[in-house]
């Protein structure tokens, strides 16, 4: 008999967290993933506590990642959970993930995929050797109107791409917040987040964006990071020029201190014929713009939209989906996946589009060539 | 022992159903409910079909909605569902909905919440033997932003309500799909939709809303209804003027055949001091006008919020939720109402607000009074 | 030798003025009209300072409309003026214009054209006599992306048309401002503004909008009209429920007192294959809405618009016109076909497009039916 | 006796040319300019009928600049021009302009303000030689909401200013339109437009308009410029990175190929509070975020607005004014200027606010800063 529903776990993501909630609300949506057991917390009192607040079976609530590998591992096949969500500070990615794969099971990870370019590059070592599949939960790739886009410049329709320009102000580390916000804490603390701030928790969605959508590679970049805030430790801001493989040109802004923005993602791709332009604030729409015709209002839900964005859609136009269900369809993909190849099943291309080991691969090779690049007098350093 | 998650069935909803999908959607996102057992379609081999598909427990795939009802009540108490959520056409509303009733279970249904009057009657009347708890699903009133709305209305913040602008265009009845789309179809047969086409599908949640965040109630109206495309049975557009009982005026328009709109529910109201906009399609921004001063634009998500905003919103401000997170809203309110009284808690005012039974009658009032009205050469009829 | 510059006198808007200040603007802008004389105020003191002001020759500074036009009638052929411009408050419309018709001066006219219907009867059969010219300053229609709106109708893009909705929402006598304001003191008095307030003043710019963009002719209509602020004596707004000669459906809200808009003008069409969309205050842009295509966003000052909307406009896409260039081509086009006229040419259609005096009495027509309307128990006004 | 209207002549906008007859729009607008003579050509026959269509008096029309500027020279105090615009390609700027302050005539000019540097520091010291005064159209800097941006944080509004984003993409050079298309020509000709296409053209108004705002200097920069056309002489794309003078950082982005895009110049500004956001294509709205408070919506013609913005706003809130209203109020400041000097008077703050010479000399600055950066291994290049 086929597997019908997918067996999670999860590490970190307690009272308080939240980015574990959205990973648990991301998972639940569609029905297709059950949530069984957890490792919630490193303190394992509040791994208690919090398992036992999201109902999960109490001889399946963990005080240790360890422990919870282990004792997984020991199940039979129709208990054994399928894969463990890895919702840790990024400090704390790499261990879990690697004894996790050790052990037989598939890892979804938040990005950045590690501490250390290093970590990701073991990472993606252990991938191949195992056969096993980390999903990277780069949220953005997500969403319909971006697939959408991304299909029509694969199909051609904007010609050649010339120009990219994404940007991904927030406003919320304005001010020194991280006295008193845990969720800032460790992101403005190079013992916990690595190297990078701005650039490490939303430059790296921005730069997988712009390669996702475009199907460009970045070749050289030339980046100026600063930290705006009195006595912040990584940087809050940073501009980057960009070129990519087709020698089309490009900029990338992130900043955590453009105050008064929220999470305003955004991307624009020129091409000889036309472009693109995607807000996540407003996801449901694409414009579409065209050299000599009018600009084209994309909406998900609509029936002319391309199988690879429709299979990201739930509901008609005009309903609107938002950032968990682009989580979800991150999710519902994986765990397609991972169904069909328990069921020796070849996955579709669809399903199988979601970030994987190497997009984390990327990520911290960016990471590294923007800290290199800041620090240098030369314009342009290699990626 | 507290009851931690609060145990669900489901009457209708099977394969190629919109809405019923939805409702599990919602009320899964949380984490709150389990989705127990199910009589998901009038068809016994389809009900067994979809009940499979979606992981049900053999025993709890029912053929009948009366096998089911049945049957659970028949269950101990911490096996036994809670509430049955009823997602089946408007005719197909009140038997399943008594039946649940008169057997203990609280009830989840879709609006209007009968095929005429006499039924919404007769389960308000059962209610209020019974104790037990009816809940409309008005999603609309379900968006933060609606409540952050009502909120700022409630608080006097712009003066005495003058003007109410409620509009609900839709354009995908534009063409007779009846013939071959089922979820058109039943919606224009007067047989399974009831008397009124566009207003008691679509018109009913714009008058819900309009009294909702307004705090006031439509008094008199005057209605224009009429079927734009040929052949069709039930009117698929109309215009309504409103009178409301502190003497505001208003417009209702509702339609299904404004080529080229999506679901475009809009709200206006304008008091002495100023105004809100809020826009279904943008659901996490609200527009506060105001007489002297710029225009602001209040967001999901951000901590100048009002609490009864706040407790309806999981994410940041800039990560948009939609239509299935303010569904999952009522989901969430009525499912800890229902945990509260499990508990012998008394559940807070903003947990309490979901649409119920009364708002079922007021809404069938509505169509009645409206039907009424485009009949009559009298100007105004009394609601 | 044919004549290069159209010469113009006006009649009112002396210091303080604003709409007369708008007539000189939009006269002088695209450099084909001069300004020749004015009797600018009824107060004769006023008169010449107002004129002084203005840099008038002393000779034609007039003391008042009677002194003006007798004097100008006297002149030679290439100084005499061409035509009045009557900018006065609307009970001062009438006795100017008359005595220009009739002194062989064409005449610009605000709208609405007159006091009372009679008047306006007794203009139109006055132009029929004289063969003379009244253009009336519908500024709307003078918009290029609204004539663009209208050339799509006509072309029959949008199919048989179903549903019309305009409004006019208002904000700035929300209060009682008319003991300050000049501007407003006039508007809401009877013996100075006629009988109407909201509808007089913009209801009759939307009732105009909606019948020259659609082609199409209110037939019948019901009215509730209300003065919201103690103590005003004309209605401050109302709703209007319209039928068309096609048996199109649409609604007209008009409103002096939603607290917070300030000159919101918006038309949407719907036909059977889409719809338009327009907005005054972001006036060059026309959203076209189709019933399985993208929405498209036509953009003023784009090669792919229709040669009569290109006609009205200056200026390449991206560079904003705004309401004095819509004021500008009404008289552009009135001032055009003069010269035609004069030069004994046939001016051709796309330059004869601006209001007239059949527009004026259709204005003055609606103000009566609405106000009828509005005094009625029946549902139904015949227009 | 005070003057009352200047005087102007123009060089330059005959027949066929667009931003000549923008010039003469701009003028005309607030009837305080008379347009008295002209050398529209450098082609005597077309500057003779440019001028007939215009209806300039047959002696005051030149065949060339430098007639003109000797006959107006002699003509008495109260027929002599004040100022003469020079609407030429840029490579045509400097000579007549010199000309004509030798002359005793004041200057409006186009930018760049001069072909090279080397021309605009010669004029910029006979500036200061003859006390005559060049002002410089960077249109932008003439919109209402632009000046009320630039007071807000002059005021400290916004804090501490960190970040600056300018953007200025056009598409109309996607293709190679230069061989049909005359405005295309020059500006791709480094013999007409200078060393800089792109960057020259409209990266100049984004820079200006950057420090105009938040009252900065750009202090380095780091330019990367490209052809993106086949056969183009001169960049049509570039993206700058940008440090100012309180160590802010920034973007420039300016491109003729984003293929879609009108005139899309858009401005953000960040400071330790909140943040400005202005967009050329709809003007006459600034967006204002701050960083714990709702967004506003400033708009132009409401009461809340500094009196350095409402001094160049004609119109009530709702009404609105563009490009043309823009230019018009650097004319109207330009020439009121003018007459405060003429009647020996000191013109007010508001009065001066015009681009001058100095802007000129940095524009041109600036485009060598960017030219030498592009060609640059060296990330910073002094400006």
């Amino acid at each position: 008999m086929s597997i019908k529903k997918i067996r999670m776990g999860m590490i970190g993501g307690g009272k308080g967290a939240f980015i574990g909630e959205v990973h648990r609300m991301a998972a639940a949506l569609d029905g297709g993933i059950e949530f069984c057991c957890g490792a919630l917390s490193a303190d394992p009192d509040k791994a208690v506590t919090s398992g036992e607040a999201l109902s999960l079976p109490a001889d399946r609530i963990y005080g240790s990642y360890q422990e919870m590998i282990l004792s997984e591992s020991q199940l039979p096949d129709h208990q054994r959970i399928h894969f463990i969500s890895i919702v840790t500070p990024n400090f704390a990615h790499f261990e879990p993930a690697m004894m996790a794969l050790e052990n037989g099971f598939h890892v979804v990870l938040e990005k950045p995929i590690s501490f250390s370019l290093e970590e990701a590059l073991l990472l993606q070592e252990k991938v191949k050797q195992t056969g096993l599949l980390i999903c990277l939960t780069h949220t953005y790739s997500g969403y319909p109107m971006v697939i959408q886009a991304r299909q029509l410049i694969a199909d051609g329709k904007l010609g050649k791409i010339r120009k990219i320009m994404v940007e991904y102000p927030q406003g919320w580390l304005s001010t020194r917040i991280e006295n008193d916000t845990p969720l800032a804490a460790w992101r403005t603390d190079p013992e916990k987040a690595g190297q990078s701030g701005c650039m490490g928790d939303i430059g790296t969605h921005a730069a997988h964006l712009a390669e996702y959508v475009s199907g460009l590679k970045i070749t050289k970049l030339c980046a100026d990071l600063h930290v705006f805030v009195d006595g912040r430790r990584l940087e809050d801001d940073g501009n980057i020029l960009l070129r990519f493989d087709n020698d089309a040109r490009g900029v990338l802004s992130a900043s955590q201190v453009a105050a008064g923005e929220e999470n305003a993602l955004k991307l624009r791709i020129y091409g000889e014929h036309g472009g693109i332009e995607w807000n996540q604030q407003e996801p449901n729409t694409l414009l579409v713009k065209w050299l000599d015709a009018p600009v084209q209002i994309y909406r998900a839900g609509q029936g002319y939209l391309a199988d690879a964005a429709k299979s990201n859609i739930r509901l008609p136009a005009g309903h609107p989906e938002g950032y968990i269900e682009a989580f979800a369809n991150i999710y519902r993909n994986f765990s397609a996946t991972l169904q069909h190849m328990s069921n020796g099943q070849e996955p579709d291309a669809n399903m199988q589009d979601f970030p994987t080991v190497e997009d984390g691969v990327r990520g911290m090779q960016f990471i590294d060539t923007v800290l290199h690049s800041s620090r240098s007098d030369q314009k342009w350093t290699d990626f």
